[in-house]
């Protein structure tokens, strides 16, 4: 795709329209604290969520569906095997699954099951730019005991590219601006307000909302991850025009996910080739 | 009671009532997704919700609450031996309990630890449509391996009344019309809202609000589960009234639930038998 | 400080915009329904919450976060080892934690968890006057099982000075007046809204907030608690002038506490020394 603008617009809203007619199933093994939050974007969005961890019935349950979220956020030793189980019965049937590193970087345990993850082959990995930097330098250096929160955004981008290169994933960094590289393509998305990040969980619900985009578009996953991190932005935008604080926001990005029109969508989405 | 509106109107009123004036301890073994907002449901109708579900104390707890809600979400083999002590110490100490089969149809696993419970003798279970003819196909047939979501109505009426007598528990469908049956008597519920599909754990939250209705009045199980159905139905169609998408019908519906009056639940409670 | 209003308050903002500017990272080892709320509390009044719980990150990630909340809501047995090294780890690094004995009389189990808890020397416990009254029963008569959830206010006070003489820790009790004391002094805090009490886990989230407030002023203790009791109360009194029901207090509570300015800290902060 060029970079056109216009054609960025009318395939977000392709892809919104797609994914509310088919309500893909999206499984989500993700942290405690984002469940609710998770569960409910992909309802407002017009996808099915299931969240279900237990190794018991993966093997059983995964092939039913369209995509798989995996996200770390409150790892702990027992629930490690289910997201590979789950990763690997994914990449069996042809599901495409996402990997959402968080807090990568935080400690040493973390950053081997994120690496783990990885080498498992994840259609795309979302983090910010500290956890995308802390898996670029653990698998390049094995003895990297992840990084540091401050980063400068120039080497982010070139450190998604190469992870990709790497990896085999595509990568996803969000911030002021969203990063999507296959690394080689690089998309940008300017779309979202800086309040999301003080309500917890928005970065994995978005995560979530890019797995159900896969899900509808397995063949376009750039282009349908930036779809997914730019409608998401756009919610909150509207959304926060109506609100006060952050948890009004969320509501607010809540209902406008659920209610965005045509018009909202073409005048709004702002995804660009770098 | 034979079917005048009026006295299922009085009946839901008074049963509220007794609900707020005797706040009833609720014990809740429930899925991740849904304890934030199971417990707040049950807060808002007047009830006291007790999230407690290690298999260490649920011997000495569980005769204190005075109903228990069991719901197999986001099950794990290492919580059905606290779902089953949890269970058979209701039973023992004659306290009403209610099972809620998340998906019952979805994986083996699923549907075995759901019959499981199911013989265990639930006072309520409370599941849509292709969750009940989970239940009772898997019920009947031992090499059944749950259903399709896709399902006629009509079959649903019927195999709730067979699982009824089969099991001995009183049966709730969940649909555009609630379903509660015994086996014998069949009553429909028709208050709520189709947006309630677009937030997670609704299903759950009305199923720990039936607990809460039984607890006040045990004696009469299809009257309280019908109430309880019926009462948040209503505050949904009140809190729709407010709402510009799901997020800010969860806030209302809540909010509505908490402040719902008498010529409110007298002009809305839509209760038959059929 | 002397029984000045106006020292309280002022004290109160300047904690207040510290905490904005530090944001300090406070480690959550929460209960399941909490932690949803617990996290936007945080991220609301300007700290960063890390909801991580895993004994095989705890030595590695504790020394990082600058003040630690333990939190045995739906303990089980294998949280508890995890809970005792975190505490032990933030001892070990000087750093402050609080703890909050949610249901400590509610069985044996728990009140011996929490009193193996309370051994750690926790910074405060903070709890309603039900899980005062149980620790402090607990702590001497070990044959106690716990209390019943009524009680008087009066022996309350009595109980949480003699418990903070015993345990060395800061002790607060939630009630219409919260009550803070380190067994000598005693100060009281007036602000907050009944209605507090029919949200979940509220309680829970000012234990945390008591976390981020001590964080960023270690050596003040008890003014630190009586700060952060204080300012949820404030941003709960102004948010119920909004609300119709618990849920929409809910959101403009933590919007509030987001948005609180000076003027309204020095009109509506209420703390004396009792």
């Amino acid at each position: 795709m060029d970079n056109n603008p216009e054609k960025w617009r009318t395939q977000a809203w392709a892809h919104l329209t797609k994914l509310r007619q088919e309500s893909p199933l999206i499984q989500c093994i993700t942290n405690f604290v984002s469940m609710d939050i998770m569960a409910n974007v992909l309802l407002s969005a017009g996808a099915s969520p299931a969240m279900i961890h237990s190794i018991d019935e993966i093997p059983e349950f995964t092939p039913k569906a369209h995509a798989l979220c995996i996200n770390v956020g409150t790892l702990t030793t027992d629930w490690l095997p289910a997201m590979k189980v789950a990763a690997e019965t994914a990449n069996k049937e042809g599901k495409p699954w996402v990997l959402d590193p968080v807090a990568a970087g935080a400690t040493g345990f973390r950053l081997k099951a994120c690496l783990e993850l990885l080498g498992l082959k994840p259609c795309v990995v979302r983090g910010n730019g500290s956890e995308i930097l802390a898996l670029f330098k653990g698998s390049v250096d094995p003895t990297s005991k992840g990084v540091d929160s401050s980063h400068e955004s120039t080497d982010v981008v070139e450190a998604a590219k190469s992870l990709a290169q790497l990896s085999g994933s595509v990568i996803a960094v969000s911030g002021a601006v969203d990063i999507i590289t296959d690394g080689h393509r690089v998309v940008g998305v300017q779309n979202g307000v800086a309040m999301l990040q003080k309500i917890t969980a928005t970065g994995c619900s978005v995560t979530a909302l890019i797995a159900a985009f896969i899900a509808i578009d397995p063949l376009h996953v750039i282009e349908a991850t930036s779809s997914a991190l730019s409608l998401f932005g756009v919610a909150a935008e509207i959304g926060m025009q109506m609100s006060n604080g952050p948890a009004s926001l969320r509501t607010h990005l809540m209902d406008s996910l659920y209610g965005l029109d045509e018009g909202t969508v073409l005048n709004r989405v702002n995804i660009t080739n770098l």
